[in-house]
């Protein structure tokens, strides 16, 4: 994309209604503006980091065997009469009357949706296991929204319900979801760290929150290090195979984390002093097995195979896509602006045209933006240096190639790597190599 | 997707409360179904097919320089009535009250928000034109909901909005969408012929429906057959030329085409008769010009080149993306189901095992299927040939790759087409060659 072109606002100033740094630096690198309370349009910068976690998401959820769907975001009250919850659910729903006077709600999760759509259409144990997922805004109407996208109301979460045909079943669908969620986190380039969370009524272990280290974080945590350092796309996990599962859940749930709801002092001394990593956590998402729930109070059963009806068993997988790209930005910045993980970042790389109107500089910047001019942003302005640099460190592409008349004679540029400030003198194709294989 | 495993549930008996062809193939092909009154949840074949629509448009957006941003569904009251719409808007409009009492709708069309936005960031002329589109969920509170997703409540469609400087840039920009909407339709496999549309108070020839030819659209229409002939995807077209664009539209407009509504007999009279095309038609598009209104209603300026503020004009640019799956089953499909054009299939072909257990057939079967198990659905079921045929047909895969003991011996398939019917012997290489580069 050329910037001259572009819709990329970025502000100087910090607005000062923004209290965290994801929030300010959101405004700032232009990726959203808030149209009302809560609410916000994403820019085309802010769309592409958005997009970007939602299809890692999806990627690692179709490798496991989970399904897309797509709910719509109003729901009929009827639904959620059915299951008790209409008159539980306190005022963070968004209830709504059409022009029939008819009750419906902008759908703050789906466990009665997809109960209602899965109950109409399996008969059979033999059609389970299924997990559906769906990546969809939902809406809470938070009594005071703040943080910008971290506690907005309208917010983009992938919620994922797993439907068994017993609890063995909803075991083994439950510790693929985890495995997929690490995965998940991984690729993306944080290190989210799962935490034994209330299970409520149901009780046992199968419910855990991941959180994200980060010093704005709503929650204290306290986690084994060696968590950090373990590789899940190595892992040669089957997850068709129930022994797999279990071995790699109980070596998930062998290293210490909890939120301090949960921290348990005497098993925190057993962790080795150097491996203890203790701060603030941000949720980014939840993993929830409650059993047949839903599937009774809303009746729906498939056949087992004696035939005898059976209520299926049930999980509730969650990521906030939308939160993620603030929780991201917690964790990932520096005084300049934002440092994007380079699966996340809108654009591979900047291309500064230090002194736009020079032939040289021009026709090099042409000839390397020409080479992806998707995964590229090329800033073209006849801008300073001085505010090319702010900017390009602002929004936090992970490369800058920067080229200026010097260095284009002689085929050179600068690479500067955003995270570490590391600066290459390399010529235009070792540039290109080095940026597009990152 | 292994059948077997996946939800994909198709029906032998037609729904008694559809009406027309695409609602009831939409059901029985396990696309969609209804969750409350004209709402639908998009099963993971209906959701495959809607995203390839997306994406089709996205492409071609973004190729004449379009931006994809993102609008929340959710507005605030308060814009509309800035703009004087909030009360002259009908029944249609879903308004809704948050927790403190503020006034909030589901947006039905954008133009407030989107202005609102670039009103706040544009300061001079430099810096248009801009074109910012989105594809989003919206809602339109329907009295009568009907025909499945063709008029259903809650819809996907794309919207786009330019902001140009002046007139002739605002033309340009229009005639640059009606490009980007032939290619777009060609692409998806339909023809959609635009004709010209009301332009209320504003006047001129700056308002074209597109609509797709099938016997239940809502208008009657006439048209130059020399329309579908024209191949917008070899057209060199410049589209940073205005001269290009207006050779590109003069052309266009140079053939007749017109809804009854607009029909003028005599001119229809000098199209040669065995090129004239009459029929019924489905709105799938619109682009218009509406100028300042929008700008001026909301007081929106930029500074122009002598630096005295300029209201820019604008133009609207729609295309209905879910309704746009039923138009094109519509358009295309038999008495045994649907047709799916190759861009938009859910899947490019289905491997129908007829003889599962038989090891020569499992073998071959599982070989072809690992070639793109994304892009393949596997029938792996242990049902008698007549049913996997029926869903086959059904489903309207553009290939069936049939796969019998006989065949399969000497390494043979049967390929279908099931557009033409056409049935070739090949041997899996073979197959494999026509069906993926097709």
């Amino acid at each position: 994309m050329r910037l001259s072109r572009s819709f990329l606002p970025t502000l100087k100033e910090t607005p000062s209604d923004a209290q965290i740094v994801s929030h300010r630096l959101m405004l700032r690198a232009g990726l959203v503006r808030q149209t009302a309370s809560g609410i916000y349009t994403w820019l085309p910068a802010g769309l592409k980091v958005l997009r970007n976690i939602a299809n890692i998401v999806r990627e690692e959820q179709d490798r496991v065997g989970a399904q897309e769907v797509l709910m719509a975001t109003i729901q009929s009250a009827d639904l959620w009469k059915r299951s008790g919850r209409y008159d539980a659910y306190g005022p963070e729903m968004l209830r709504i009357k059409d022009r029939h006077e008819r009750e419906l709600l902008f759908g703050p999760t789906n466990e009665e949706v997809i109960t209602d759509v899965v109950g109409q259409e399996l008969k059979s144990y033999k059609e389970l296991p299924q997990v559906l997922y769906q990546i969809q805004w939902k809406f809470r109407d938070e009594i005071r929204p703040r943080f910008g996208v971290m506690r907005g109301r309208e917010f983009y979460m992938k919620d994922g319900y797993g439907f068994d045909i017993d609890y063995k079943g909803a075991v083994d669908t439950y510790r693929k979801m985890m495995l997929s969620y690490l995965r998940t986190f991984q690729r993306l380039g944080v290190r989210a760290v799962p935490m034994v969370a209330d299970t409520g009524p149901i009780g046992g272990d199968l419910s855990h929150e991941f959180l994200i280290l980060a010093p704005t974080g709503e929650s204290g945590v306290f986690y084994d290090g060696a968590l950090d350092t373990l590789d899940w796309l190595a892992d040669p996990v089957d997850v068709d195979k129930s022994e797999d599962l279990e071995k790699f859940f109980n070596n998930v749930s062998s290293y210490y984390a909890a939120t301090d709801e949960k921290h348990d002092d005497k098993a925190w001394e057993s962790v080795p002093v150097e491996r203890r990593r203790e701060g603030r956590g941000i949720e980014v998402a939840h993993i929830f097995y409650f059993g047949t729930k839903y599937t009774k109070s809303m009746d729906i059963t498939v056949a087992g195979p004696d035939g005898a009806p059976v209520h299926p068993e049930m999980g509730s997988y969650g990521i906030g896509v939308s939160r993620l790209v603030g929780a991201i930005i917690e964790a990932s910045h520096d005084e300049a602006g934002i440092i994007w993980p380079d699966n996340v970042a809108p654009f591979k790389a900047v291309i500064l045209n230090l002194k736009v109107g020079d032939e040289t500089c021009d026709t090099l910047c042409e000839a390397l933006y020409a080479k992806a001019p998707e995964r590229f942003l090329y800033d073209d302005r006849s801008d300073r240096a001085g505010a090319k640099f702010a900017d390009a460190d602002l929004m936090g592409h992970p490369w800058q190639i920067i080229v200026g008349p010097r260095g284009a004679k002689e085929g050179k540029v600068e690479l500067k790597r955003r995270a570490t400030g590391e600066r290459f003198e390399l010529t235009v194709n070792e540039a290109l190599t080095k940026v597009l294989s990152a």
